[in-house]
């Protein structure tokens, strides 16, 4: 039995959007699976040293909210630190590992990951901006991977 | 000539989102493939016994308005809803099914849908909520089943 | 070796998600695969004639921003359009292609490209809005070709 490809590419920048990439490529990679990630556009934002990932409630009436809070007032300055740090405390009071840590174990786990080159000139980062350990290149990159993946996942 | 497979990741919960992997599950079932769709984070509302989707055009300029709204005004109490009933009764007027029906219709046709468990311990949510008929289970239970598909989605 | 098939469905229709589809589409195709887009949903305004996109930073707090801007003053009458001014000229700065640009990149490879039939009935949309070449179908249409295809993206 040949070894099961993973290809995801990873294109959301927020808080809640980061976790379905390293929870699927995490759990694909303990199920056995060989996986790459391309992060590209807003997802390159996953890829820095320092995270500094918010979440925003504004455009997304799906987010479960502990109380109601009106559209409007979810514009408010600090509403969206607010929103953030309640979120981050109830992902760690439910034991939920953080990004940092599932980022972590998927480097941990061989999950290979590739910076995309192109949004990086765009929005003029820096590759010192980026953890160590992972790659760049493009979405030629990208294809070279997932047309002989399993399983194919855009973020 | 085997049985075609889809695997859904449905991930977000808002009216209009909550279309895409009913539709595509359901046309794809017709058609005589296997299909099952997999409900996290956000996507976990559409399990709900009692739907209250809403949509928002805040953030998504792409949505077509029936007459132009600033987006200062769009954030507004009351708009949400507002638009909310004027998606739907769009819906309605064009013959379109609703989530309720599409949903009912995918369970006929022997969709299986699964619950993500960790959302569900999250958020707090109860098995009570949801609507009879579906599975519960992790990331694990999707690639059991996405690993041999043909085509999978992450909506 | 047989040709790979990639099979993509664009359904945003902002400046910034309308890229990803067209640069994954003539990437492929520039590898030799056969592409095929199915536009639903938001994704259908990328077919329009004249193309009138707009990008919008509410709710995405991801986007990476020349300034810090508060988000309610995202939301203030013209930021939208300042924004969407401000990222296009990045974009040509840089020399990255526009969308209309890619949008012709990907006809002149023969990428295939079909209009969600349904969507444009519920919207009241027209034929004459849309650019020649492309086909129109529904969600069978888009399974006939992904069921054989090697990569399968939902953007």
């Amino acid at each position: 039995m040949s070894i099961k490809k993973l290809a995801i590419i990873a294109s959301k920048g927020t808080l809640d959007w980061a976790y379905p990439p390293f929870i699927l490529a995490s759990t694909a990679a303990a199920l056995g699976y060989e996986v790459r990630i391309f992060f590209t556009f807003y997802g390159l934002q996953l890829l820095r040293k320092n995270l500094d990932l918010e979440v925003s409630s504004v455009g997304n009436p799906a987010m479960p909210m502990p109380f109601p809070v009106p559209v409007m007032l979810q514009a408010l300055p600090g509403m969206q630190s607010l929103m953030t740090a309640m979120m981050k405390k109830k992902i760690q009071s439910k034991g939920v590992a953080s990004i940092e840590e599932l980022r972590q174990l998927c480097l941990e786990a061989e999950v290979k990951m590739i910076g995309c080159q192109m949004t990086i000139d765009l929005f003029d980062f820096s590759h010192e901006d980026f953890i160590e350990g992972i790659d760049y290149g493009g979405a030629a990159t990208f294809f070279e991977f997932a047309g002989e993946a399993d399983v194919s996942l855009f973020i």
